[in-house]
């Protein structure tokens, strides 16, 4: 077998006893049932991805900060140059970027990972240089990655997975740095959902109405040039894929980066260390793998949800709810980051706070 | 001038050459403009708030959870006997409630002060004793407090602000325990917002149909025995508070804990330490305060928005936008408490990260 195939054989759905287990004793603690909210679910969630209750503590985390560079920036959707990637990877090496802020807040490690940066890049510690290629193609004329490009950066996500847990990684958060790919990102969310263009593409760093109209137009013609366009039944355009796998069409409108996290997401859940996922960059790529392999989708947790508006729709098909909503737009992992801490805060309840009976409170009238 | 008028004079608006520095500086950072969204606000609130920028990191904090007892229980608004209130004082104090456990993640000091628990409490540490009554008298039927009640349980909730702020915090932290106060709240919201009763009371901790629709009949009454329902023009019933004061408002309504979290965030501001507010209570409570003083909103940030209705309603008449919004319910400090690493994060990034000068990143084109 090959290593995607190992990694997805090794992939098992939450394990309804542990759920179970983690449902009653959430009921035994000392708090209205159900007062946790949000992240009751949470914890049970990880009881079921680590197939034990309590669930262990996700720390330490790591983060992984996938980098790669796109063609279709050539098409003018977005008014940053390429050059921008391989310098916020300098950022994020000298400790400058907001991800190592809020890294530092949360006490999680940071590894940078060369892609497809458009660039050579100088070796420097905590940077990964496992580049497949210089940038993508223009996703807009035709598949963005060969079958090989595809394949060997999933294989790169799951090597870093597999290093930062034997490194001792007990979470896994996503990130990503490439310049335009956000516009990969509502190609993938439209070739995966059946949504249309205009519903899930967004301003991504910041784009003026001429530069969305032109990224929507862009997307469009992606799917057009690789057959990804489908007949639409009634409104809901949630038809399923026609014909083409997830690997194809991964590597038609995909981006290394995409293709790496959607790696990094897969081997995570095979070796049950959850994985926090970042923005819509993520939400595309966790389509990806979830198309890959139905069941990651119980070991991921949604950091956040973004500004961008295919987030919502990628994270609404994955079935996932987000733990922050604050409007952010900055990709390179900085949601998840900030849902690290709840997270903890969901897990440490499991085993911390006492139940009604050993702290001798009295149960509410029935 | 008394404890109460000194803290009140002492309270200045947010600085507008902080809050200008703090927003300029934003956009000189390595991120597109406004990617960090909310929090972007936040760090500027707090500049504000300092009166510099970059404004201190928020760091120690500590929780004050602020117990007390409702003559309002003895009308049936809440299924949990009125002896929980202890029984939880004692849980925090042994470090088993969720409280604790989050307190614990995110490294703040727990302090409980009991402002009018209706029973005796030994003393330990961790426990200030405050008691100012041993409960309040049933609002349903005429004030809940006496004008010296209010007055002692505002000066305990200054003290606490006073004592932590000198034992190093830089932040503090509202929470509240007392079986009952969500009835007190919804009467106090309604009282100081003008919205009906039925838009304003929730389930609490969770209770039936038949007790909501006898808490919210209970909270009509409260306003009529007090003098507080008023005349609403059209639909919006904001009118203002017609006579009464809010010193009278919130003895008339409110809880011995209200009136202290009340104080103890009017101390904060004072101090120019920031406040993270928790729930319902801290909203009701904060509504008070803003009202006595209505600077003090510039030194708050709503940790949360609870599912209680009359949540939203306070935090909207306080111009507050909640960080996190997880259908939390158990007040405490919980929600709070989340919101802090959040704090932390907004803040971080003034400090740490790089310009795009400093790091030689280019910014997007014009």
């Amino acid at each position: 077998m090959t290593m995607l195939e190992e990694t997805i054989a090794a992939i098992r759905p939450a394990d309804p006893a542990a759920v179970a287990e983690a449902r009653a004793h959430q009921d035994r603690l000392t708090k209205p049932r159900g007062a946790l909210g949000v992240l009751e679910d949470v914890a049970v969630r990880l009881a079921g991805a680590a197939a034990v209750s309590p669930p262990p503590l996700p720390v330490p985390a790591a983060l992984a900060i996938f980098a790669a560079d796109h063609g279709v920036h050539a098409r003018g959707v977005t008014p940053w140059p390429q050059e921008v990637t391989p310098q916020m990877v300098g950022n994020f090496l000298a400790g400058g970027a907001v991800a190592n802020a809020f890294a530092a807040q949360v006490g999680a490690s940071v590894t940078v990972v060369d892609v497809g940066v458009a660039a050579d890049l100088d070796p420097a510690p905590g940077l990964t240089i496992s580049k497949v290629a210089y940038g993508t193609a223009d996703l807009s004329r035709g598949p963005a990655m060969t079958p090989e490009q595809v394949i060997a950066a999933l294989e790169a996500g799951m090597a870093t997975a597999r290093d930062l847990v034997e490194g001792g990684a007990r979470c896994l958060i996503t990130g990503d740095m490439g310049i335009a790919n956000t516009t990969a990102s509502a190609a993938l969310i439209c070739a995966f959902t059946g949504h249309d263009a205009a519903a899930v593409t967004g301003r991504g760093t910041g784009v003026d109405d001429e530069t969305l109209a032109r990224k929507i137009e862009v997307v469009r013609e992606a799917l057009r040039a690789n057959g990804l366009e489908r007949e639409r039944g009634g409104t809901s355009g949630t038809s399923a894929l026609s014909g083409m796998s997830a690997l194809e069409t991964l590597a038609a409108v995909g981006g290394l980066e995409h293709a790496a996290i959607a790696g990094f997401v897969l081997a995570g859940a095979a070796l049950r260390v959850p994985v926090i996922l970042d923005g819509v960059i993520a939400g595309a790529a966790a389509l990806a793998a979830a198309a890959l392999a139905p069941d990651v989708a119980d070991h991921c947790v949604a950091g956040h949800r973004s500004a961008e508006p295919g987030h919502a729709v990628a994270l609404d098909h994955l079935g996932l709810r987000p733990l922050v909503e604050l409007e952010l737009r900055l990709g390179e992992g900085t949601g998840g980051l900030l849902a690290h801490p709840l997270v903890c805060a969901a897990v440490r309840v499991m085993h911390e706070v006492a139940t009604f009976d050993s702290a001798g409170v009295t149960d509410k009238e029935a």
